[in-house]
């Protein structure tokens, strides 16, 4: 497989772009296509009772018959939340490592699909064939263990993906990431590196997972007389196995809590990718038999979630654990952007109840600053950059170090997601858009939220409902039962029953108005009493109500 | 008024603890109360349409006759921006300095309260006698000019509350704070210190206000070929005037955009608080006879608020000025905890445009850290010491902070708002509570919309709305029409037809069933419609929208 000047790839971001989350791109030649990555997007705030954001594969659907197979980078929801909806529609193989698959796999039982999925586990340094590309797993550090960039031997050259990456030296857990071999990539020549912008903005390098050990064990030697409640994220395996260090080191027993945390410590136990000493995991129910300073517990909802475990603590709603003065409580990570203020409410119901809640003030981030992403374009030297994994302001921050890195201008490509990149030796262009926007699961619905129904639920959240009824003759248009008026989410019925009888004589002045100008087609009569009941609001109260007029005829 | 042992003094916070915003506390004392601030609070993210939280002062005024004037420590909304709904209650004199008279002048002539308040600008170092009590305003510095703290003399002795404060050795406009009048009060004894919480999780000191002006100068500097467009705090007043002073510095013309920042510039002009040299300010219509490197615009928007003039620039919707590639964006703060996700936004819409995006990486907040507020303690050398403007989780940390400064722990007293606190030389304790919720305010409305109102908006907002209509005789209770469906928020009508015909035939079997059963209390029938209905939706849809039967009677 040579490159030749001839040849071209199709490289087709279907999420990822614009924000951080849902990544998934496709790379298509000729009747193959594969799939790197598969993830969710958490809602935005406009997008109100949303569970989750994911792709749109109608692109893959329409081209089902070339579809070759899934790649995964790592195991984190932003790259593999979506599978299980992609299997629904594309029973397709999926290629991940073997932490990577473990967390898969406990999708796909959930989603009863583990059965009529082909799964296939790699290892770092092999490839797999699938179509006319070839797909090389290369070592990578992240804040998850076995993460992977991919080498992608194309007919038109080898792209570099990174996945979301960092370089650490001296990892918890395995190996430092294979620079050697980007070094090797780099020598073969690189058609394109499509490299991680998340911390694009930061300058220098992101410390070693080691030291977040360190803080830690710092915190567990002042407060060894305590008892120890850590909040983490679920998927930081490493991160949780130095806390279980650190426990094992003052001689505590570790509880583990939150239905996400239990479930990656077991998939990560159980395939060698944490090691805890016997005697240290006890059960929950357990705890009772130990004092307070014996126990350290690991738990969910360090970003503040309403249903974590720590939160219902926090909120006295948790089954099993009470917090008590006394009880240190340390947060192992920084709130993510937009959850500061649901932090903040969890520390200080916690303080409250008397408990010593600590930040772990050595934030750790998974991702590459400036100096480790310039050290993977100085060994891959790419003839392309096209940035990924981030908002547009860190793409256009990304292309800014790729021009510094001595990429031509016009060869560092920003694309959109949906957009078709038609990548050779001696050309790129984006050619074509395919469909791109999000998908909006809420409950078991799947796409059958969109933008009105978010309008509406908009406007009743913020000025709630007013209904007015009314019951015609059908004959003669002659009121024959109401106004009734119910209305929720405006004020307090029950304390503004003046303000509901005048509400109803102006439903009635319109009504007659109506009457007087023989309007009697039902539109009409809707539109005047939602503009007259409208008008009479906004000027007793500035605010604007959704006003649903029915009228029933008899 | 020499403090004896025997006389003691009530503290009454209103507001201000367990949050930032919201401030206003009273002293009193026989027949005299005052009230120092009077600050409004923003909605929380649950509080769905709400405007503004204001203040509960049904203590005040069940004892209006004994309140003898509202002293303000300065001219932050959190400080002042419940004035105009406090003396639309509560006719009462209004003490402050220059500048804040100035900013509460602006509020008032906006609720048409200007010529009915009595008012009195004081200076630094001057004092007032408002019934038993003295106040004494202190020189401080903050982020808005003029601030004060107050000596508070009081039968039971001196109580030094310190407003919102730093210490800026180099200020930009006027005089450091007197630290020596807080030695002097120090030496003279202080009964009780109220210092600000804010920064008391930081170690070290909050760096001066001109630190700023040094990086922006050097921004200003790289970027003189471009139009530049800094976002600020309109009420950074100080900041305001270091960017003026970086763009006559490099010969540029000043243009001011933003309902807010028009206003405070306006006013600390006309004051003497900021100095513009002439022909330096024009106005925005006039930026068309200037090219744009001749152009600096100063404007509100830092924080990523969907009607401040630089979200509409981004949105393409402000009507005057266009972002254009090229232009140089400086975003002057920090984003506040909640805020980041809007920033980060706004900053993507404007890096599309072809802006070149910059954060003023300098930040500098208006609040005291661990070293300053240690060093009030050792000049004022209070007896008793009561952490105020916080958080729960602040409060908290500022009692260990006192502590640690030598205040015995009994006599470190966390407040809740509301608490009576009743205070001497010999004794300190809570003896009573008083109403100190927020009140909402939601359009012209105030306290009208509660919990019931806003839980009904958090439940609309999440999962719409499913109304059935249906019409019965008033004699037998037999179907006359009906049932209709209206949704609202839940799905897109028209693409779902089946699921609603289904929930049509729900209904009918529930009044069947009803009517079978001798059912014909309509509080049961309807409660049956939303039972049934509502486990129909769940087990389909895994959705439980407001559901609103409504039954008409002909």
């Amino acid at each position: 497989m040579k490159a030749t000047g001839n040849q071209s790839v199709k490289i087709i971001p279907l999420g990822g772009l614009e924000q951080i989350g849902m990544n998934i791109t496709a790379f298509e030649y000729e009747d193959s296509i594969i799939v790197v990555d598969c993830g969710l997007a958490f809602p935005d705030e406009e997008m109100l009772g949303i569970d989750l954001v994911i792709p749109d594969i109608s692109y893959l659907k329409e081209n089902a018959s070339k579809v070759k197979g899934l790649v995964i980078t790592h195991g984190h929801e932003d790259h593999i939340g979506a599978i299980p909806y992609t299997l629904k529609e594309l029973n397709i193989p999926v290629y991940a490592t073997k932490l990577t698959m473990g967390l898969i796999e406990n999708k796909l039982k959930e989603h009863n699909l583990l059965k009529s999925t082909r799964r296939k586990v790699v290892k770092h340094g092999q490839s797999i064939n699938l179509g006319c590309f070839r797909i090389e797993f290369i070592k990578t550090n992240h804040s998850i263990s076995d993460a992977a960039a991919l080498a992608i031997y194309t007919p038109a050259g080898i792209i570099v993906h990174t996945g979301d990456f960092k370089i650490d030296y001296t990892p918890v857990y395995g190996d430092a990431i294979d620079l050697g071999r980007f070094a090797e990539l780099g020598k073969k020549g690189v058609l394109a590196l499509m490299c991680d912008s998340t911390n694009v903005e930061r300058p220098g390098y992101t410390p070693s997972e080691r030291t977040v050990g360190r803080t830690l064990n710092h915190l567990f030697e002042e407060n060894q007389d305590h008892r120890i409640i850590v909040a983490a994220y679920a998927s930081n395996v490493d991160g949780v196995q130095q806390i279980i260090n650190c426990a094992c080191k003052f001689g505590k027993k570790v509880v583990v809590e939150g239905r996400s945390m239990v479930n990656t410590i077991s998939t990560a136990l159980e395939l060698g990718y944490i090691k805890i000493p016997d005697n240290t995991l006890i059960d929950i129910e357990e705890m009772r038999n130990y004092v307070d300073e014996q126990i350290v517990l690991i738990t969910t909802g360090s970003q503040g979630e309403t249903m974590a475990a720590l939160s219902r603590m926090a909120a006295s709603t948790h089954r099993k654990v009470s917090i008590k003065p006394g009880d240190v409580i340390i947060f192992s990570s920084h709130p993510i952007p937009g959850n500061e203020k649901a932090v903040s409410k969890v520390m200080n119901e916690l303080a409250k109840k008397g408990a010593n809640v600590l930040f772990q003030d050595t934030h750790v981030s998974g991702h590459a600053c400036q100096e480790e992403i310039k050290l993977i374009y100085t060994l891959t030297k790419p003839k392309y950059s096209i940035p990924v994994h981030g908002e547009y302001r860190h793409l256009k921050r990304h292309r800014d170090l790729a021009i510094e890195m001595g990429i031509p201008k016009e060869r560092v490509i920003i694309l959109h997601s949906g957009d078709v990149l038609t990548i050779s030796e001696d050309n790129a262009a984006v050619t074509g858009k395919v469909p791109a926007q999000g998908i909006l699961v809420d409950g078991l619905g799947v796409g059958d939220v969109g933008n009105i129904v978010l309008r509406d639920r908009q406007h009743l959240s913020q000025n709630g409902l007013f209904i007015v009824v009314v019951t015609l003759d059908r004959y003669n248009n002659m009121l024959l039962a109401g106004p009734d008026i119910v209305s929720r989410g405006f004020v307090y019925v029950r304390e503004n029953e003046q303000l509901m009888e005048a509400a109803k004589n102006v439903v009635r002045d319109t009504l007659e108005h109506c009457a007087s100008k023989n309007i009697t087609d039902w539109t009409r009569i809707k539109t005047a009493i939602r503009d007259d009941l409208g008008d009479f609001i906004w000027k007793k109260m500035k605010r604007s109500p959704m006003i649903l007029p029915i009228i029933m005829e008899v």
